[in-house]
């Protein structure tokens, strides 16, 4: 009898990263109150109880029971397409969307779209991580472009165009970005847009987070109103931190009709079609929510707001970066790793943040907080806990 | 400015097959009666109203909103394990299952967990179209077990030790089968899991279909309590047809904790968890519609019993295989490729099934009725729909 083989590209990966992480919060004793979430984005605020109501609904009818069509129901690709348009001033239609389980599902479709193993895909330094490990496993080769904190984490278009090899496939961006809370300027996006352009790779650009941009910040780019910008962009969304459903599991490829017919062909094998039910729910709320996701856009702003403050006077700590979600901040311990930093913050400050050496080996000194998890009076409780804790 | 490049094999791929043969029903004109569609396996009748008041009670809980575990709910892990267990007479744990949002995905997740671009998994020749470009589309090479009618394509012992090489690393079989029906002995079952323990090569076992063998039929196959069968073995499910809920995507992978813990890294990246929702009305359902399930397996025996009279003075036409939920139908036409039969049979007999070529190019002689679609009193009415067809 022989044991038969693992796949050494999965195998070689790290352990999902967010379990660790909630498995040191389970040791913290509860002394200073309440643990502090500020891991895994999830906002910290329920679902709108309409969104519930229609998820019922759905998810209770027949309708919705049998397979559905593999790029997602007309219904949602129709009102998301409108509501895309809208967002960037751009025209896109129903046949430009595909609707996925979530956005690293989004992310996945994508890659295996445009790369294949042996192939490059450049990402951002730092990363996210699951972008990082979905290319490793599948054989896909990773490059880097170096973002600093002296450039706000923005990609430099020296950094991208020092990046590129003939081997190049893509660049995959994420703005705002996560981990750093970045926000790509548009003129930015627009110069890497024309790098890509004049190379002939594509730019997958991940906007998980675009309806957490400051309230009056304008259209994220306009690189959907570009001539042909259905040959090089791909462009990606999650329904999850927008209307608090997660659990829900949907997200969207804006794309050209061609790439959204190879990506039908990877879903139909992936899993055939997103879940159904939720896709008729998200396609009511949509247009319906528009104000109160609005109202979450302020919420958020204020949450930035007393991070800000609370980060202003506490000692070594520096807040590095923050956006539209996440912020990254410099921690005091030089001389231990952000692993170490994490993982005594919450075990003894109740305080759960991501280790910036998740995002890349080089962000040993950063600690990536979730902001948006938390209310502003939560966060304010960060100081007490944050300005005498020690290693 | 230059086009980007699509994944070559992606591109490669043919269109999915499902919505190009539903194409052809929509040009059919309803002379003869209404539609007959035995082309996607989707149960005829509906969920039991119970499911889909549990499936609105959990998509409408906050319960569910959140992000889950990546391996899945608990209460579904464990209620899924004690299932198993009971149905194969075996120990199977939590710890055991992975959940995933369907088959096609835990197909996909498994094969990732032990092959990657330029290694071989097996499969059977007529193959499930979705596992060959599954395979195809990530680069790994299939090789072919030949399985023939005059062996009621269940695959010989020979056959597989032919189709070894050493760049295999999986033998994926179906059983009871998708396309043919063949229902798989446990006794040769389980001389194929000694040929991959000898060989050191994985089972991948896709079962989806097994709520639908023969009434008292008995267990499917005993290799979940074979010595280390989880160093050769991984079983792999749908929820969909048994519970008629393919909408709602769920299916679930059985393995060691091991192979569980790799694939909890594939689907971190390829969508963090199953949806939460459906999975917590499924646990709920599982113990509770043992009856029902019951039910309907004795509809499909009807079901069957009405095809084999239909079939038996239906001129040319044979039936080559007949099992738990598909038929394997020979036509009259020597001269005539099985797209172009099925495409006419759509389109003037109002009469959808897949065409036998879509299974792999050697069995264009054969169409494949998924015969458990239809109630007996509309297979009764291939009849007359079929004894004059001509192309």
């Amino acid at each position: 009898m022989t044991s038969a083989l693992l796949n050494p590209l999965v195998t070689r990966l790290s352990p999902p990263p967010i379990p660790a992480v909630q498995a040191w919060g389970k040791s913290y004793d509860g002394s200073l109150g309440p643990l502090i979430d500020l891991s895994q984005a999830v906002p910290g605020y329920p679902p709108h109880p309409d969104m519930l109501r229609w998820l019922g609904e759905a998810a209770s009818s027949l309708a919705y029971t049998n397979y559905g069509a593999i790029e997602g129901e007309t219904s949602l690709r129709e009102a998301y397409a409108a509501h895309v348009s809208q967002v960037y001033g751009a025209k896109v239609g129903g046949g430009n969307i595909h609707i996925t389980s979530g956005c690293n599902q989004a992310f996945m479709c994508a890659v295996m779209a445009v790369a294949a193993a042996g192939d490059t895909v450049l990402m951002s330094d730092p990363f996210y991580f699951n972008h990082e490990t979905t290319l490793s496993m599948l054989g896909i080769e990773t490059g880097f472009v170096a973002c600093d904190s002296a450039n706000g984490f923005v990609p430099t278009l020296e950094a991208v165009e020092r990046a590129l090899t003939p081997h190049v496939r893509a660049l995959a961006l994420v703005t705002p970005n996560n981990p750093t809370g970045a926000i790509y300027p548009p003129e930015r996006l627009k110069a890497v847009f024309d790098i890509c352009q004049k190379n002939g790779i594509w730019l997958i650009l991940d906007e998980t987070y675009r309806d957490f941009l400051p309230e009056g910040a304008g259209a994220p780019h306009f690189l959907l109103g570009e001539k042909n910008w259905q040959d090089n962009l791909i462009q990606l969304y999650s329904f999850s931190k927008s209307f608090c459903i997660p659990g829900h599991r949907l997200g969207a490829l804006t794309a050209g009709e061609n790439v959204v017919d190879e990506v039908a062909k990877i879903m139909d094998n992936l899993q055939i079609c997103a879940p159904r039910a939720a896709q008729g729910a998200v396609a009511r709320a949509l247009p319906a929510l528009i104000e109160w996701r609005a109202g979450n856009r302020h919420e958020i702003d204020l949450r930035a707001k007393a991070l800000r403050e609370v980060m202003k006077d506490l000692g070594g700590w520096k807040l590095e970066a923050i956006g539209a979600y996440f912020a990254f901040v410099r921690h005091p311990f030089e001389s231990r790793s952000s692993t170490e930093v994490a993982e005594h913050l919450a075990k003894k400050a109740g305080i759960l943040s991501i280790p910036g050496e998740y995002f890349g080996a080089k962000h040993t000194q950063f600690l990536r907080f979730a902001f948006a998890n938390a209310d502003a009076e939560t966060i304010q409780q960060l100081r007490s806990r944050m300005v005498d804790f020690s290693l």
